[in-house]
């Protein structure tokens, strides 16, 4: 199958191509660019994530789970911004063409981004070692995106939902450790379905000072905001949100998954004291849980109950 | 070192990131995303491509020359719309962190990046299998974006520069074929350093009626023109510009190659028969040589003079 048929065939059958009643895409695949009209009042944000077999994922994993989750966590960078998903492009560099494993990866994607607005309108496929990169964007007024930099001496450090269940759920996806079928079911669903916190955080931009996604652990994470805002940080390893299977099942080391672990895709943010009620009852009103665990001070780095590692996720 | 300094240390020392005096770019490097602001008055195109190793460019290149050629196949999609190019993001897939071997690559994308105005905002790095993903992004006026849907019949079929040197250049570059240090120098540069068509293209823009870039062969490109446009074409063999050092090397197969052959980064395009004289203006204005290689017709697709095979690259 021919390089240009091969993501038409497979992707524009799938709802992910269909961008009838967006007046913003004037171009979708199959020219040499897609062309897009931002609207006026909005800037454009964007985020690349590139997603290698074996190091980002499990070999031979669902191509489904693979294909949400890939979005689910670039649409993560998105949510750190305050933004509204808009479209997204893929580079998908795969082995062999087999047509039911690639049905697979677009139902998955599709899974999120249909509902969310979010079209894919390009990309490009070669043949190679399975990676996947996906580039997310969308629209923020220019004034509103919430940055890094711009956490306040004082500021509450709050986290959205639940830490730590991804990074432990690791050795099950992979096959390494056997558990029962619920604690299987459980951690299975939340490695592979982190939940977009979109909403959330388009309720926030106008509350939150700084704002990130939290991908590769929360210790090593909340430290890119200190250090784009050249503040420092105090944190209590009681506060952290841990749940209830997480404690149950690995209770000894449930506190370094939450602060150290990767792959959680929630949410890390600062906000004013004063904006506290705010804050509450924004996360009320959305029925998610967030939970502050610390605050912002002049400089340096202290988890209080908390004696372990705190370095996370790297790369090389 | 980590996976967020290594961008950061090694492209921000480089110009690439240099946005100052950009006043569409709200935010570079170093937040969850990139934020532009796109200017008013236009829209925004972009292109994706993946390039992997062994496969789009040798194993074991001088990485100035993949980081330039890199940038250069996939400006030239920018050229294709008649864009004028803005921002690009790189996704990075290594075998292992080599810091000389990265400042080389930073050092040839900077090389075609730079002049052109193409600055770095965002990207990700990961470990695995050398993958280099750009998306490159341009701006155009909404209207004037020259798509590949909008060939008209009777129009004169145009291409720039010469076509079929980069194809015979593989094995050169490969290293599978020793030839005299003369033959080697010009098509070693043809192959690695594509010279980009974004003046012409932006010249163009209210002259074309459709336009792409050549990367898989013409035969096979101007079809998708065809097909979009619902036409077909008649070329003439004769008329397809090839170089004196293409004919004097392989004057059996030179017609082979500029018809068939990829890599070229050259543009085809259409415009009406009335617009002969200011399609020859432009291209003189800009000293650069521009063809008319056939005309667009009601259907099927021929070329004339020539019998061999047309299919050109593919990837599956």
């Amino acid at each position: 199958m021919k390089e240009f048929e091969l993501i038409q065939h497979i992707f524009q059958a799938s709802i992910m191509a269909d961008t009838r009643g967006r007046d913003d895409i004037l171009l979708g695949i199959g020219d040499d660019c897609a062309q897009i009209a931002v609207p006026s009042d909005q800037s454009l944000v964007f985020s690349m994530d590139t997603l290698v077999e074996g190091r980002h994922f499990p070999f031979d994993a669902d191509p489904v789970d693979i294909g949400y989750r890939a979005v689910a966590s670039c649409v993560s960078d998105l949510a750190a911004m305050g933004a509204k998903p808009a479209f997204f492009t893929l580079g998908l560099t795969l082995p062999d063409s087999d047509p039911q494993w690639l049905a697979g990866l677009a139902q998955g994607m599709a899974e999120l981004a249909e509902p969310i607005g979010l079209a894919l309108v390009g990309g490009d496929t070669t043949k190679g070692p399975l990676t996947i990169t996906l580039q997310v964007h969308g629209y923020v007024e220019k004034t509103l995106a919430v940055k890094r930099s711009t956490a306040q001496l004082g500021d509450d450090i709050y986290v959205t939902g639940l830490l730590g269940d991804a990074a432990a759920a690791v050795p099950i996806v992979t096959g390494e450790w056997q558990v029962s079928s619920e604690r299987f079911d459980y951690f299975y669903e939340r490695y592979w379905r982190p939940q977009h916190r979109l909403i959330f955080a388009m309720a926030m931009k106008r509350v939150a000072h700084a704002m990130m996604d939290i991908s590769d652990g929360l210790a090593q994470d909340v430290q890119h905001i200190l250090k784009a805002s050249h503040k420092g940080a105090v944190l209590q390893a009681s506060a952290l949100p841990i749940s209830v299977p997480l404690r149950e099942w690995q209770p000894d080391s449930a506190v370094a998954l939450a602060l150290t672990g990767g792959d959680d895709y929630e949410l890390c943010f600062t906000a004013a004291k004063t904006q506290a009620d705010e804050v509450a009852l924004i996360a009320q009103t959305l029925g998610l849980e967030c939970t502050k665990v610390g605050e912002v001070v002049e400089t340096g780095f202290v988890v209080q109950g908390y004696e372990g590692e705190l370095s996370g996720w790297q790369h090389f």
